[in-house]
Order: C-alpha cells, then sequence, then structure tokens
C-alpha cells in the first residue's frame, strides 16, 4: 500500500499544482507558462485578498525577472516566497510578545 | 459563514505551518528558526524521501546563508523553492513530449 503523503508533500502538491492548473489553462499559451490572462485568474479564484485592480499587472512587473510577460516556474516560486513572507509577517505580528 | 480557503491558501498555510512546527519544537532553542537536529526531524518526519544521513548538515550548509547555524523563514523558502523545482523537473520529464 503506498505510503500516506505527509503534509509538507502535500503542501508542495498543492503549490505545483496551482502552477500547472493555470499554466496549463487551455487558452491556446504556453502550457509551461502562466501568462497575465492566467495570473489574474489565478488570484481570482486563488488569492481573494489579493484581488483589486491591476493586481495581476503589479505581480507581473514585479515577478517577471526575464521580461517576457509570462510567469515561469522560477518566478512563480518567487511568488510563493513573497506571499509565504507576509503570511509570516501577519501572523508574527499577532502572536503575543 | 467564513470563506473556505482556496488550494493556494491551503497549500500556503501548509507550507507556513509546517516551519512553525519545527522552529518551535519545544527543545529550548529559538523558536522562530530551524536548528539541524530540528531540521533533521523535519526530514525524516516531512521528507521521507530525502531522509539519508548527512542530509540535514548538507541542507543546511546550502541553505544557511548568514551562517548562524540555523535556517530562518526567508532560507526555508530557499529550501521550499528548492524543493518545488525538483518536483517541477521530476514531473515534466515524466510528462509525454
Amino acid at each position: 500500500m503506498a505510503k500516506e503523503a505527509t503534509a509538507l508533500e502535500t503542501g508542495l502538491a498543492i503549490i505545483y499544482g496551482t502552477f500547472v492548473k493555470y499554466a496549463d489553462s487551455g487558452d491556446g499559451g504556453d502550457p509551461t507558462t502562466i501568462n497575465k490572462k492566467e495570473l489574474s485568474k489565478m488570484i481570482t479564484e486563488q488569492l481573494p485578498l489579493l484581488d483589486e485592480e491591476g493586481m495581476a499587472k503589479t505581480l507581473m512587473k514585479e515577478l517577471d525577472e526575464d521580461e517576457d510577460g509570462t510567469m515561469d516556474f522560477m518566478e512563480y516560486c518567487g511568488l510563493i516566497t513573497g506571499l509565504s513572507m507576509i503570511l509570516h509577517m501577519v501572523i508574527s505580528d499577532q502572536l503575543p510578545k
């Protein structure tokens, strides 16, 4: 019987799976990168707290290091790191000192 | 009624929660960083595929950028990015060309 995935393996699989879901959205674009339309959809569906006018444009500008107008997996990991840091700061601020 | 967390929010929460679980392990060390013993425990419990002699030492050496002997949250995000990249390469290799 296959061993059950650990919490961290599950978290990594979700992070990876979310990238694939939006990169390979079937809109005819490159299935290995997230374009601005796909990023906008991901923000609306997955990151409602960030869902505001122009957020996709802002994030793409911030994270699209090779400036090809799309987000590859490495650039997406930059987004995940940024989001994790925000989560870390928000929660650390709320912890009793 | 509170909105249900999205998949990506859940993934981020698991990634963050795993860091807190091992950093704040109650072994008297700094609850905001992962030391080598805590990292070794995390690898054994969360990353069985990487669980081999000396892995904690190797990962700490690779990721402990400020060389203080512990892994802070930013350095942990480096581990998550590295693991995600490995997952990406393994899965991409297995996809039909």
